[in-house]
């Protein structure tokens, strides 16, 4: 069977490998944060949606579990969709892990996460030699419901890519104050690539102490760190970022 | 102009939007780790080879801007093709800087980072939420040469996935060791998605003591992590990821 990326919204932004994968489906599984327009991409498939969004009642992972290996077992070809690229956030490694346990083979087709759509939207690179070396990629909260270590992911030097936090902006907010200057650049996509999408630059300190109002139940991705100053800059907030220039200009 | 991201390696990981980018192409400016094969996407566009390879002779990034800004200010469709997502490591940031200042509008078209298409061949998720609750992109070395904070990405408590470390296996593996466990999963992947693929299982003390050889010319990633085990266990290294199945199972 395959696990495939649906990338974040755009039907555009899937990868011609996931297209091929999808033509070729006996049985969609479909994850409810996927365009339901990816369907028509998948003609002779049966369609099943085994959704989670946050905040709502959602399929029993055992059971999407259960539902795949049955189907795969059956000789179908079965395409199971996940937003963004599988492999991140997906829990695509128990799937995986039980799949194998019962010796159905897995292919997976990679695609475009969230967070590089959001940063495509607001015209920024997630990584500016200048400011940082890397960007990290973590969830508002863990699989304990505590709190990621906010400390040693600001001082990992990394533009941070927070998933799963538009419930809980000014807590984030809160949380990486103690650790990041106030005027931390932030920025906050939703629903990027897609038709809906909407965008707000803002600080650390003004997210905590005004956080902008979002349907939480819709994605988005919360960006932290001085790369994003370009952002703001364009936005007319601050001066451009020290260095944007060095080499180009 | 377009800024497009050509993805790990395999042109069937471009997504739909960059194929259709590419076909509207009048120049398209190539980065020399991108599949030549990809001129094949851009019948009209005259081809202008810019690439930088490790150790390697490369053109200079100032030369590199004022190409792109002459040809889009003589109203030609310019493409600029950049490995995996052009916003990652691909100082983007100085050359969307550069030609905002010069009044060249930029679209960007995302694409898939080389540590998915890594994940994607090891059949592991980047995160498992019994073990870790992110990933973390980075680069072996800073803009100024140092070293990035080994210590504080450590106890990020996330998956590393680390670049342009090919060269130097062994120093990296020496600067985790000191805060990580030296049974620690990691796994190497040269030119993941491509033909050329090669992979490589091992431990944090292993890799310190017995790097294996790579061409350190060709790029790759090294993945470091307790997400990795089950890539270790599927390869008979270890047992299975503790909770794997929690929920599946």
């Amino acid at each position: 069977m395959v696990l495939l990326s649906a990338g974040p919204g755009d039907l555009d932004l899937l990868t011609l490998k996931a297209v091929k994968a999808l033509a070729a489906a006996d049985v969609l599984l479909l994850d409810e944060l996927v365009d339901p327009q990816i369907v028509t991409l998948a003609p002779y498939a049966r369609v099943v949606r085994v959704g989670k969004r946050a905040g709502c009642r959602s399929t029993p992972q055992a059971f999407i579990c259960r539902l795949m290996r049955r189907y795969a077992l059956q000789g179908l070809n079965v395409v199971r969709v996940k937003g963004g690229d599988a492999l991140m956030f997906g829990r695509a490694g128990e799937e995986i892990a039980f799949l194998r346990a019962a010796d159905v083979g897995v292919r997976i087709v990679n695609g475009v996460s969230a967070a590089f759509a959001a940063a495509a939207a607001l015209g920024v690179s997630l990584t500016h030699r200048e400011h940082c070396h890397g960007v990290t990629f973590v969830t508002a909260h863990t699989h304990d419901h505590g709190e990621p270590d906010w400390a040693a992911l600001a001082r990992s030097g990394t533009t941070l890519a927070i998933y799963m936090g538009m419930s809980r902006l000014a807590s984030l907010a809160a949380g990486l104050l103690p650790h990041l200057r106030a005027d931390t650049p932030v920025a906050i996509v939703q629903g990027a690539s897609r038709g809906d999408e909407r965008r707000e630059l803002t600080t650390l300190q003004a997210l905590r102490d005004a956080p902008p109002v979002f349907d939480a139940r819709q994605p988005g991705v919360v960006l932290v760190g001085p790369a994003l100053a370009e952002a703001l800059h364009v936005a007319g907030h601050v001066q451009p970022a020290a260095g944007a220039m060095a080499v180009c200009g």
